[in-house]
């Protein structure tokens, strides 16, 4: 049974990550912490935990951490993270850290994006990208793992297969996404406000959305050279679940069919990525941490399509699977 | 050609008052108010005005808008409304104001619910409530008309036609209402937030909604003497509508075809109340200025159902609807 | 380890009993039935269920049912359940049956509101209701369970600690009830087409909803006499959930802190039902098997609200909670 | 004053047109038509027009409307217009017709993708193709206009200043749309059902839509040479709407600001294209006849997103305005 400590337990990815951990037969939620104005009983935060979560959140106290905890939940944002994570750390806690702070190898590249000096550059490189299904090698054995963001998450996905098979142009890729709201957080913006949001549609981050550094570089990792994609989010009227359609340029004949064995064969031993024969929808794969994909090919391009719930495959579901792994505890547990 | 001003120019029923104001070919908006830290070009609040709407939002001037307006239409909330009023009144400005100032006539109650000190409690009493099916000429001749609440206006129509014919009894009346998040202004505010109210639905102001005094005293002028509603307010995840169900018991033996008959006598001349022989829904009434009607018998109970959109004949169809009988349109003038 | 079969596998409430066992760690689901010319593999009919269900959904056919069922749970409508069910009790399954056909003891309101002559009626009046809550004991030792339509469930849970108390009176009861659309079953329906209900919101069955008996014979039998109750339910643009608002008269003087002594006295040992300090929200327990009630005093009346997920509570949760009755699980196994 | 009459009266783009008719000061809707057993009063079929509207829909009768109407909207589907449509322009009525069959020049593309035979090839390639923006002329001499499709609009206008310039390849494009469910029309499906579609989203037609082809052609027409897109098609829980994100690779250094100048001088004398400086939003051109873009530029791709209205600037309102155009009427009556 191993302890678990959720860090920045008032947004959307510790309430899911709460809901798993509920299920979860040998881990247990013994600390979660916040700031100190929103700190409060679990059960007023989120109503839906009453009577079966009774846990005081608090405010984040690295000893008391350390005692109560084997593994940190980091849902806290960026660059917060980097400044309680290296105590953690050094407090012998394994953490799981969901922000962006320990994602990107190059220090640059993430002080360009995130546009503040990175406080803990000498781990950059060196810490394991979450995502099972590329680096579970990596994942196994370490204390810090930097859990992907959700557009890479759904898009790599979709990408690697191919990369892997140096079957598309490294250039020239369009990756176009549309999350549901949740995806932005959980705090109060006017454009998110229910009757702003309802019925509405727009895209955002164009060209500047920090998840497509994360791509690049995830890409450029399974390829061995610069990949380069154009990464286009969108935000919809609906809760939670991204879609991406990635449109990519052959650089050999390929049918669909083919496409499919590859992606088959590629993803046959992943309990989470399932192989459609259909366009995949975000119903078949919302609260859950399932990763549907269908490639395809349309009119000389190969089109790959991805479904993922954001805050399940992209986010705290992806952690658990992270924790299980970390643990030795079976992939799976906590998340069927 | 009227000229409006529109005071409180960046909240939801200021853009629903601007949409019908483009349709109505007897009016010219002129000049539209907010805080000055809201100000900024109509087009960049509302987007949908661009290139239809070519006004800069500016504090409010109260001699400016004296000299570019005839009629102001107070989209203020409570509180701030009494503020400017008068000002404007004595600027010979005629206004429709949205906000609950002017809609009690009793000063205690008002300060009761609204826990503040009524600052022009002189004119409480004499201000026409801008509901034309109930009070039409004393609204006609008005330089102030206290635009309903959304509920009342729906609850009211409900219970006008009972009430005149005293066929139920004074109390026990319940009102049980779901509003549209619309009605809760444009705001942002965490419960409102998408993925918050996104299939989401729960009753609030238990036994304290101000809309209870107001629809309570409504009523009471209808019927002549005091009559006690339960109001019950419900919010669910729609953007705009409001539906009621309301229960009462009658006085003496009716049946569904007798109410049908009242209530088809009682609205018969009237343009926007449309009583139905199925149970209203939202969609038929959303984005205009109706309020559909369905009254039946249930188990020795009256029920009635009262459909509205709570921006258009809830708010700003109703205000538009005073202002052409203000100023002596036809009264469906930009309403269809 | 039990083995279940569901006989009628392409409803909601067979998705969703699916889930909930797919959970269950002393459940196996064996076989599934549906209409012949509605037959397919399960992850073709619920694409979710892709790698984690692999059985094809065929005809019933009884013995076969019998050779690999212990316990049935009948997803099958109204007036199509009597028609199997006794067949399956012969051949010695256990049943859950989600229709209606079991819950009435009196045949003749059963004919009347379902319009049609009960061909198992002397089974009537013998079958327990399967509201744990209420009727626990008698649960425990059947063999045949009539598992409580969604409406019954939210508002009997909310009436039962007034009624045993005889603390309103037995008449002039309303309860005014809202529930989502899969309350209408997986079945294309021009009135349910995302377009035409999406925003939209209206009272139905006036009068008329087949609930409404069946409501009231099971207030009749926590009060030990006859009980009126006006039942009158709407949807809303919502996929899943009931939020049922009830008010009744008190027969004596109580106050709101009172009220929440008596349901917390009467729920406290009670693992699905919870008492709150403020108002349900449709949003905290949807997905789960509880069902959270907030009682209080407004205006001489007492208002109750009530929170169910209808797919869950008010289905397939409530059905495997009997099931683990029946079987003598653990009552909450599957469903945290 | 001229007499509309709309042929296929029960769909939403009738609907449509109905609410738009009833705004327009110079015509008079005077026959509604429908398949025999769809017919009922206009207020029965759509109940917001009741008080509004009273008109019987009734069988289609040529004779009878030639003699009721100058001007006929063909809002019938694909296959079914071509019918109907010759004997309508026979009896001297002017049609626009909402389907596909006179919007393709080619019968052989047309039977390819639509699978039927075409009954009245001989009028193809001299039908004016009813987009303003492009085609103006031609339309305000016709007697049959093809209304183009929902996705063309949104695409056509996207591309249109670019391949006018000759600035990008006009191969490689994607055209990645989303539209709102109303887009499927107003007939029952399973998949469309409430439940289903509710926070649900998935591609559809890949590589297959008839929408494709149509997009080519215009395009073509355009460029005055071959065109290919790649067109993908999804569909998401939003009721209409539909937002175009088009992907394109410049033959040319180009800047984003060059883009805006080239997009502001192409639509500035056009009443409803808009060049926006930020993204689109569906919330804004919603109910509008608007259709709104927004050009830049993003890793050596052009990228250009459009928003429309799927039933107003992709239907009803685009055939409003060509009405408009034939009749000599101003442009925009009735459209704003």
């Amino acid at each position: 049974m191993v302890r678990v400590g959720i860090v920045g337990a008032t947004g959307y990815t510790a309430e899911e990550s709460l809901k798993i951990l509920l299920r979860h037969n040998q881990a247990e939620v013994t600390t979660l912490t916040a700031l100190p104005d929103e700190c409060d009983h679990i059960a007023k935060i989120f109503p839906a935990f009453e009577g079966r979560l009774d846990i005081e959140v608090e405010p984040l106290d690295v000893e008391r951490l350390a005692e109560q905890a084997d593994v940190a939940l980091g849902c806290l944002p960026h660059k917060v993270a980097m400044s309680f994570v290296p105590r953690l750390l050094d407090a012998g806690i394994k953490v799981i850290d969901f922000s962006a702070d320990y994602r990107l190898d190059d220090v640059k590249v993430y002080e360009q994006y995130y546009e503040v000096t990175h406080e803990d550059a000498g781990r950059l490189g060196g810490v394991p990208y979450g995502l099972p299904e590329l680096f579970r090698e990596e994942i196994r054995g370490a204390s810090l793992v930097a859990n992907p963001g959700c557009f890479p998450t759904g898009t790599t996905l979709a990408l690697a297969p191919l990369l892997c098979e140096k079957l598309i142009r490294p250039s020239g890729i369009v990756a176009n996404a549309v999350t549901g709201v949740s995806g932005a957080g959980r705090k109060a913006a006017l454009k998110f406000h229910y009757p702003e949001m309802d019925q509405n549609m727009f895209a955002y981050g164009i060209g500047t959305h920090r998840h497509g550094p994360e791509i690049e570089q995830i890409c450029g990792k399974v390829l061995g050279e610069q990949v380069q994609v154009l990464f286009q989010p969108h935000v919809a009227a609906l809760s939670r679940g991204i879609l991406t359609s990635v449109y990519a340029d052959p650089v050999r004949k390929v049918t669909a069919g083919q496409l499919r064995e590859l992606f088959e064969q590629t993803y046959q031993a992943e309990p989470f990525v399932r192989v459609l024969d259909a366009p995949p929808t975000l119903r078949s794969i919302i609260h859950s941490n399932y990763c549907d994909v269908y490639p395809t090919v349309v009119k000389d391009k190969i089109v790959v399509f991805s479904a993922i719930d954001n805050l399940v495959k992209g986010a705290a579901g992806q952690a658990i699977q992270n924790m299980n792994l970390i643990c030795g505890f079976d992939e799976l547990e906590g998340l069927l």
